[in-house]
C-alpha cells in the first residue's frame, strides 16, 4: 500500500497531447497500427502522471478487423462493421491471416516495452469473445446489443460458434502481446452484464475460462485480468470460476460487497465512477474513500470503473494519483 | 403457486390491436392522456392473455410533463424535453397544477379497475426521482446519462433539490392513482444501476425510503415494488432498506443469488429476458425453468426482466403464460 494505478482509457482524447497525435494518424485504426505513433500514446500518460502501468493502445475491435471483419470508425458514430448473420459470414473469418494483419501491433508492444521504466508494467489486452460478438453481429455499439443476445437464444448453433472462434483466436492474439512483452493482459467483458444468469455462464464465464487456462499453460506466470462490466451478483462467481488473477469492477459496485464477496487470492480493480474524476475536488475525494478504504488489505489495483471520458480536466488526473498515492 | 403474472409493457407495440389504437391516437402523450383509448390499450393483453394484472398504460415521463416540463415524443427517437440545468428551470416546476394535468390518467385508471374483473389487479406506477431526473437533465435517452450523473457530482445542492421535488411531486401523483383505484403501485429506477454505491444509497434508497413510508402512512394496504434495474449486488440492499413489499430484478440478476440475498418477506417480481421470449421455444423454456425454481416457496410475482419488445411474437406470450400456469 498505497495500491498500484493505472486508469481505463488513461491514454486518450482528454490529453492534448493525445488529440494531436490523433489528429496527425488520420483515421483510428491507422493509429492503432501505426508503431510509432500508437507508441507515443500508450507513454503519454506515463509521463505526465507516472501511472504504474501502461496499457497498449488499441482497440477491442482490432482482432475481428484482423480476422477480416471490415471495421471502420464513422466521426461520431463509434465503430461501424457488416452484421455477421450466417454461418457464410462466420467461414470467411482468417484466422491464419491475423497474426500478420497484427503485427504492427506487436511492434508496438515491444517498443513500449522497451521504452518503459522496468517498474512500470505493460498490460496487453482483448476484447472477451461476448463482448466482440455483440459488436460483429449488431454492426456498432447499441444500447442493448439486443440483435446479438437474441441470436444467442434464437441460433445458439451459430452463436455458439462465433464465441468458440473468437475465443480460439483471443488466445492467440493475447499469446502474441505477451511474447512481445506485455506483463499482463486484460480481457474486457463490457456487455456480459445484460445477459442472464444462465447466458452469462455459458457465454462469459465458460469461454474466459477457456481463454486462461490456455494462457495458463503457456504463460504461467503473467496475470490475466478479467472485467465483466455490470455482471453484479455474478462477479463472485466470474472471479472464482474463471481462474483470473485479477477481476475488474465498474462503478455500479458496491466496494465493502464486493470485497466480501470475492474471493481473497484475487485481486480486485477498480473502482471509482469516471464522472467523479469529471467533477474533482471534494465530490471525488468523497467517492473515493470507501473504495480505497474496502480495498485496504487485500491484493488490489486502483482504477476507475469505466474508462476516462474526453472532458476529464488532466489536473483532476493528477489530483487522483496524489490522493490514491497519499492516502 | 402458480406466481402471479404480468409483464412489463405488456400493452404495446407487439399487439396489433394495440399498434392500431396507437396510429389512431395521434401521438404518445394524446394516447396517454386519453382515457377510453389509453383504458383500452391498458385492457387489451388482460383479454387476449389473462394476465393477473393490468398495468396502467402511461409513461414515466408523464409527471414532468405534467409538472410543466415540455416533453415530445419524437419518432424513432424517443422522448425529448428541455435540459434542465439551474435553480431557475427547476423553479419552473409547477406542483399545483400537476393534479390537473394527471386528471386524464386518473379518469384512465377509474375506468379500466370498473372494468377488471376482481381478481385482476391494477398496477399504478412512477418513474422514481433519479431515472426522472436523468431525463430532465439529459433532455433525452442516453446510453450513460453522463450530463445527469456528472451533475449529481459537480452541482450536488441543484441535483439534490430536483430529487426532492421530484420525490415530493411522486409521492402527491402516486396518492392519486391510488385513490383513483390502483391496488398496488411500482416505482421504476431504471438508470439507478448505473450509481456508484454511494451515490445509490443518496439518489435511489433515500428517495425510495421517503416515497414508501409518506404512501405506507396513507394507504397501509397498497403494497409497493420497487425496481432498481441493474443494481447489482445493491438489489438486497435497496430491498431491505426502502420498505418496499416488492422489489423487481432485471433479467441479469441471478435468480438463485437473489433469492438467497433478498429479505424472504419482501417479494421478488421478475426475471425472464424478453429476449428469451422473442425466441420462444426451448430456449425460452430453458431460461425459465431455473426462474421458477429459484423463487418457488417464497412471495414471487412472475414478470419479465424488462419490458416486451416490440418484435415478440404474440403467440410466444400466450406460450409463456401456459407455460408459468402449468409448470
Amino acid at each position: 500500500w498505497p495500491p498500484p494505478l493505472w486508469l481505463m482509457r488513461q491514454a486518450g482524447r482528454y490529453l492534448p497531447e493525445y488529440r494531436t497525435i490523433r489528429a496527425e494518424a488520420g483515421d483510428f485504426i491507422a493509429l492503432c497500427t501505426n508503431p510509432a505513433l500508437a507508441t507515443e500514446v500508450t507513454l503519454q500518460p506515463i509521463r505526465r502522471f507516472g501511472m504504474d502501468a501502461a496499457i497498449l493502445f488499441s482497440d477491442i475491435l482490432i482482432l475481428p478487423w484482423a480476422l477480416g471483419w471490415g471495421l471502420r470508425f464513422a466521426e461520431g458514430e463509434g465503430p461501424v462493421m457488416p452484421q455477421l448473420k450466417t454461418a457464410g459470414d462466420l467461414e470467411t473469418l482468417d484466422r491464419m491471416r491475423m497474426a500478420d494483419k497484427v503485427e504492427p501491433v506487436m511492434e508496438t508492444v515491444r517498443r513500449v516495452k522497451a521504452a518503459l521504466d522496468p517498474n512500470t508494467a505493460l498490460i496487453g489486452f482483448a476484447g472477451a469473445p461476448f463482448t466482440v460478438a455483440c459488436y460483429m453481429v449488431e454492426g456498432r455499439g447499441s444500447k442493448d446489443f439486443a440483435t446479438a443476445r437474441g441470436m444467442a437464444f434464437s441460433q445458439p448453433e451459430l452463436f455458439n460458434r462465433l464465441i468458440e472462434e473468437l475465443t480460439t483466436s483471443t488466445i492467440a492474439y493475447l499469446a502474441l502481446q505477451i511474447e512481445a512483452g506485455a506483463d499482463a493482459v486484460m480481457l474486457f467483458d463490457s456487455w456480459a452484464g445484460m445477459l442472464s444468469a444462465a447466458q452469462f455462464r455459458h457465454h462469459s464465464i465458460a469461454p474466459t475460462r477457456t481463454i486462461v487456462s490456455a494462457l495458463r499453460a503457456r504463460f504461467p506466470n503473467v496475470p490475466i485480468i478479467g472485467f465483466p462490466r455490470m455482471a453484479g451478483l455474478l462477479a463472485a462467481e466470474y472471479a472464482a470460476a474463471t481462474g483470473v488473477q485479477g477481476v475488474g469492477l465498474d462503478g455500479g459496485a458496491d466496494p465493502l460487497l464486493a470485497a466480501g464477496l470475492i474471493p481473497q487470492n484475487i485481486a480486485i480493480q477498480g473502482n471509482l465512477d469516471p464522472l467523479a474524476l469529471v467533477a474533482g475536488g471534494k465530490a471525488m475525494a468523497q467517492e473515493l474513500a470507501p473504495i480505497l478504504e474496502a480495498f485496504q488489505g487485500r491484493p488490489y489495483i486502483f482504477n476507475l470503473g469505466h474508462g476516462i471520458v474526453p472532458q476529464t480536466p488532466p489536473d483532476h488526473v493528477a489530483e487522483l494519483v496524489r490522493l490514491v498515492r497519499n492516502g
